[in-house]
C-alpha cells in the first residue's frame, strides 16, 4: 500500500514554497509597472492550494518509505510543474498548454529548450519566472540527493543510490541536513557572485540576475534572443560565465572542500579529473575548425569554443555561436557532447563523468580480465574500490539511457521529424541541454513541434533529471504490488 | 611471447583453402567463355603462397594457446580478404584497392554493401567469386564457433566466450569437431535446396546458386541490379528467400534439432522465440505504412514488409523495396533494425537477440530488485540461470557496440559525409547488414565515399563480424605485455 497522505502534506509544502518564490517575480513585474495580476494570481493560488494541501494530513498521520520517496520526487516535479506554469498561461504570453508545459518543465529541469519564438518581447517580470524555474530546479536536485529524504525520515541512502548519480556519495558532513545547508551556500553565493560579476562585465542589473540563476542551474534560459551571443563584444561577461558553467558542473562538496582550503580532495576526484580533462581537450579540438573557418581572431575563436563546450558538457545550453555551421564533424562533435552531462553532485543533467568513468576504466581492465582470466582485477574510482554492483547499475544506467533516446527519437521521428532533428531533439531534453542540432539547432527553438511531440519531449526532460530509475519504477509493476 | 610459427601455419592452410574454392568460380569464367586467368592466377597465387606458409613450419613446432587464438581469428579474416581480392583486381574490374578491400571485406564479414554502380556488367565468374565470399564468410563463422578452436589444441571455451555470441553453448553433440560437421552439413544442404527452390521458381540456375549463397550466409550480395526486387513478379522465389533468410538468422543448432525431432529443444529457446516474435510483430508494423502509402495489393504490400524486416533483422542486406520511401517514422524503425541481428549460432552478424533478451530482461529484473533489495532475482535464459558474470559481459558487449557505432560515425562525418549517411553507413557496416538510410539507402551503393572511409568502413565489418573483443584486444596493452 502507498501511503498517500503523507505525500500529498509533502506536496502541500512544496506548492507552498512555489508560491512563496514567485512573489519575486511578481514584485519585479510591479517595479518594471508590467500588469503583475497573473504572477500575484498564481503565487494566491499555489500558496492557497498548498497550504490546504498541508494542513489536511496531521504530522504523524503516516510514515514514508523507500516507495512513497520514489512517488514524491515523481510528484515534486509534476506539481511544480503544473502550477509553474500558471504565470504563462494566466498572462496569455504563452497560450497553448503543451507550450506553457514544455517552458515550465525546460525551466524546472534545468533544460533551456525554448518554444519562444521572440524572448525578448516578454513582460520582464515572466521572464524572471522563467529565469527563476531553473534556479529552483537546481535547487530542487540539491535538496534531492543530500536533503529531502532525511528530512522525510527515511536513511536516504537507498534512495540516494537511485536519485544520486554517482556510485559514491562523498560526504562533507556526517549529518546530512547539515551537508544540504552548505551545499546551499555554495549554490546562493555563486549565483550571487556570478550576478555581481555578469553586472560589473556591463549586464543591466536585471540581466545579470536573471543570467545568474540559470547559470548555476545549469539551465540556460537567456532573457536574450540571440542568447550570450549577444555579449560577444563582452569577455568578461562571456568568460564569467564559462567559468561558472564549470563551476555549476563541478560537484559541489568538491567547491565546499575548495573553499574550506581541502585541495586534496579535489585532485583525488577521478570525476572531476575527467570533466576538466575533457573541457581543456574539446575546447582545443573545437577551436581548429572555428578558427580556421571564421575570420575571429584567435581569442576570440578559442572563447567561442570554449563557451561551446562548456556549455554543452554541462548541460547549461546558452549558445555564443552557431556550432553547426563548422561543417557535418563539428555538429557532430556538438552532438556527442549532449550525452556527456557534468559532475554528479552538481547541477548538470546527463549521463555525468562519473559513469563514463566508470564504465570506460571497468570496459579497459575488462580486457585485462580476458588476457589474465584468473587474475583479480579490482576497478578503483576516486581512490576506492567500485563492487560489481555498482558496476552492472552504471551500465544498466547507461543502456536505459541509451535505450530511452532511441525509443524517443523513434515516437519523433514517427511523427514526422527529420532524422537529424529528430536524435537532436531528444538528446537534448533528455540531456537537459537545451541546443542540439537539425531543426533544433543552436539558433533554432522548438516552437514548431506538434503539441504531442512537446509532451513527450517534456516528458523525457523529467526523465532525465529525475536519472530515469525514479520515473521508470512508476511504470513497472513491482512498484505497486502490495508488499 | 606470441608463438607466431604456429600461426603461420595456420595461414597457410586457410590461404591454400582459398585457391581451391577459387576453382569454382574460374570454372564458370571458362564456362561462360569469359577470360578465366584473372581468377586462375590469383588462385595459384593463394596455392602456392599458403603451401609454402604451410610447408615451413613443423606441425609440433609451436604450441598455440588463448592469445595466438586472437591472432589465428583476425589474421584469418584479413588474410582471406588480401587474398581474396586478388581476383577483382586483376581483372581489373575494380580498379583500386581500397574498392576491392571493401567489396572483398563485405563478402567475408557477409555484410554486402557494395561499391559497384553495375554489378550486371560483371563477368559471371568474378560476380560468383564475389557470391562465394560470403559463403565462405559464413562457413568461417560456423567453423570459428564450434571447430576451429580445438583443432588448433586449445580448450575452445574460453575463446568461445569472445567469439560465440551467446551466453550458453547449446551443444548439440559432445564432440566439438563432430559438432561442427553436423552443422556443415545443415549450412550446405539448405544452401542446396534454396538454390533448387530459386531456380525451380524461375531465376537461371546461375542466379539460384548465387542467392543461395549469399541467403545462407545472410550476406545479401546479388547478381542483379536491383536486389530481389528483379524478382517481384516471383512470389515463390521472394518467398522463398524469406524462409531461407530465416533460417540462416537462426541457431544452426536449433535446426539441427528440429531436423531430428527435438522441438521442445526449439520452444525452450528464448532466443529463437524473441527473434520469431519481432520476425512477425515487425514485419505487421511495416506493412501498415507500406499498403496505406502504396498501391500494391495486401499481398504484395505484407511480402514487401516481411522481406524487408527479415532481410535486415538477419543481416542479409537482400532489398525488394525502398523502405525510405515510406517516410521518417518507417526510415527510422529500419535505421534500428540494424542494431538487431538475428540469432548467436547462426550466421547473421551484429549484436544478436540472445544479448537484447538477457539484457532487457535483466533491465526488468533490475526494477524488482529495487524495489526488493533483499529478495534473490535471478535472471532465466533459455531455461537457465545466468551468472552476473554473463551478464556483465553482454552489457559491456553492448556499450562498446555502441561506442564503436558513435565514435566510428563521428570519424565518417568528420569526412564530410552528413548525419544520415554517418550513422546509416557505420551502423549497417558494423552490424554487417548491407543497406542503411541517407546516401547508403536501399537503392543506393558504397561508390562515393572517399578511399579512407572505405578502409575505415571496412573495418568496421570486420570488428562487428568477429564480435568486437578478438579485434578490439589486440589493441590493449595486456595482450602484447609478455605473460
Amino acid at each position: 500500500m502507498i501511503h498517500l497522505k503523507a505525500i500529498g502534506k509533502i506536496m502541500g509544502a512544496l506548492l507552498f514554497l512555489i508560491g512563496v518564490l514567485m512573489l519575486p517575480a511578481a514584485s519585479i513585474s510591479w517595479i518594471y509597472r508590467e500588469d503583475s495580476s497573473p504572477i500575484m494570481i498564481s503565487a494566491a493560488i499555489s500558496l492557497f492550494i498548498g497550504m490546504a494541501l498541508f494542513f489536511s494530513f496531521s504530522k504523524q498521520d503516516e510514515f514514508v518509505r523507500k516507495r512513497e520517496g520514489y512517488l514524491i520526487v515523481a510528484l515534486s516535479w509534476i506539481f511544480m510543474t503544473g502550477f509553474g506554469m500558471l504565470p504563462f498561461i494566466l498572462s496569455k504570453e504563452i497560450t497553448s498548454v503543451s507550450d506553457a508545459l514544455f517552458e515550465t518543465m525546460s525551466g524546472l529541469t534545468t533544460t533551456g529548450a525554448s518554444i519562444l519564438t521572440d524572448i525578448e518581447a516578454m513582460p520582464k517580470g515572466l521572464l524572471f519566472w522563467r529565469s527563476m524555474t531553473q534556479w529552483i530546479g537546481g535547487l530542487g536536485i540539491i535538496v534531492l540527493t543530500v536533503a529531502i529524504f532525511p528530512l522525510l525520515g527515511i536513511g536516504g541512502i537507498e534512495l540516494f543510490v537511485a536519485e544520486s548519480p554517482g556510485p559514491t556519495s562523498d560526504k562533507v558532513h556526517p549529518r546530512i541536513s547539515e551537508t544540504a545547508k552548505r551545499l546551499w551556500y555554495v549554490y546562493g553565493g555563486l549565483t550571487a557572485l556570478a550576478a555581481i560579476l555578469y553586472w560589473a562585465g556591463g549586464m543591466t542589473l536585471y540581466d545579470a540576475v536573471n543570467h545568474a540563476l540559470t547559470t548555476l542551474a545549469t539551465g540556460g534560459f537567456s532573457t536574450k534572443n540571440a542568447s550570450m551571443a549577444y555579449y560577444d563584444a563582452y569577455p568578461f561577461i562571456q568568460y564569467t560565465a564559462v567559468v561558472f558553467m564549470f563551476l555549476a558542473g563541478t560537484n559541489f562538496t568538491l567547491i565546499y572542500f575548495g573553499l574550506v582550503g581541502k585541495f586534496s580532495r579535489i585532485l583525488k576526484s577521478d570525476e572531476f579529473k575527467s570533466y576538466a580533462l575533457a573541457v581543456v581537450m574539446l575546447s582545443f579540438i573545437l577551436f581548429v575548425p572555428i578558427y580556421a573557418q571564421s575570420d575571429y581572431g584567435w581569442e576570440f575563436s578559442l572563447r567561442k569554443a570554449m563557451f561551446q563546450v562548456v556549455s554543452l558538457i554541462t548541460t547549461t545550453g546558452f549558445v555564443s555561436d552557431d556550432y553547426t555551421q563548422y561543417g557535418q564533424g563539428v555538429a557532430f562533435i556538438c552532438f556527442m557532447l549532449l550525452f556527456l552531462g557534468a559532475s554528479a553532485g552538481s547541477t548538470a543533467g546527463g549521463i555525468k563523468f562519473v559513469r563514463h568513468a566508470t564504465f570506460l576504466k571497468n570496459t579497459w581492465l575488462e580486457f585485462k580480465r580476458i588476457v589474465h582470466p584468473r587474475a583479480v582485477v579490482p576497478l578503483i574510482i576516486n581512490g576506492e574500490r567500485v563492487t560489481g554492483r555498482i558496476i552492472n547499475n552504471i551500465m544498466n544506467f547507461l543502456l536505459i539511457y541509451l535505450i530511452t533516446f532511441v525509443v524517443g527519437s523513434l515516437v519523433i521521428s514517427l511523427m514526422g521529424y527529420d532524422f537529424a532533428t529528430s536524435l537532436g531533439a531528444v538528446a537534448t531534453c533528455l540531456g537537459n541541454v537545451g541546443p542540439a542540432i537539425g531543426d533544433v539547432g543552436p539558433v533554432d527553438n522548438f516552437a514548431f513541434f506538434s503539441p504531442q511531440a512537446k509532451v513527450m519531449l517534456s516528458f523525457l526532460m523529467l526523465l532525465g533529471r529525475l536519472e530515469l530509475f525514479t520515473i521508470l519504477i512508476l511504470f513497472t509493476p513491482f512498484f505497486w504490488r502490495a508488499n
